[in-house]
């Protein structure tokens, strides 16, 4: 599988040019690699409330099984407008089923997405994108 | 107030040159601070499970009050050696008051705590960490 090399270079020129952005109350990051991004974001964004939710479908490159969470998704209360954030969305199945379980847990909260990456073929298109790549992407943050 | 720059370059050489560490079960990031040194760290030493938690004692430089706790301290079960990470122990205050919290929680698991820096103040010395400081720090991800 052709590679797609992600580097901190490259992320720092996307952070200066992120796509206009509603207003947020907090940032919801999804483990481990929503992590970097959703910290950078929320300097940028001056977000203070950040959590995260450990999300996992892929065992060194394949998929292995549906997303399960390992923490209990618990949002803070006073945040209304949570901006969920990840790496990719690959099939897109992780965030979907995320975002159906907490629009079902918190039904008069408002969710938004936002991914640096989308595949071309995932079912599920974030509310915000950075870059569109049908390859396997190696993130700055997984190098060895 | 003289500034200590941190850099991302930097940071990737200390990524390199990490001490001898116990092996651990999961990671615990104080949030905002502690994401991305987490992040990294998780994948350098292959964990997968990586929660956070949001405890704030800082405003723009000043100290504003006793650390608070954000979310919820919930600890996926089975996962007993935890390293709790931060970016910096200043007054210690947030990692003290943290760990006494945890150990009352869980007291049959093992905490260790992890930070990039220390200042010659802290009350509270890390188990591990790889910088000491009386400088206020300029971390890359707060970059603008």
């Amino acid at each position: 599988m052709e590679i797609v090399e992600y580097t901190y270079s490259q992320f720092r020129k996307d952070l200066e040019n992120l796509p206009p952005l509603p207003s947020i109350d907090a940032i919801l990051a999804i483990a481990r690699g929503g992590l970097t991004f959703a910290h950078h974001l929320a300097e940028k964004l001056e977000i203070r409330e950040v959590g995260c939710i450990g999300v996992s479908s892929y065992e060194n490159r394949r998929k292995i099984s549906s997303p399960s969470f390992s923490t209990p998704l618990i949002l803070p209360s006073g945040k209304e407008k949570i901006l969920i954030v990840d790496d990719i969305s690959d099939t897109g199945e992780t965030l979907s089923t995320l975002l159906n379980h907490l629009k079902n847990l918190y039904p008069t909260r408002k969710f938004f997405t936002f991914t640096l990456f989308v595949k071309p073929t995932t079912s599920f298109l974030p509310d915000f994108y950075l870059h569109t790549t049908p390859h396997w992407v190696s993130f700055f943050w997984e190098k060895k």
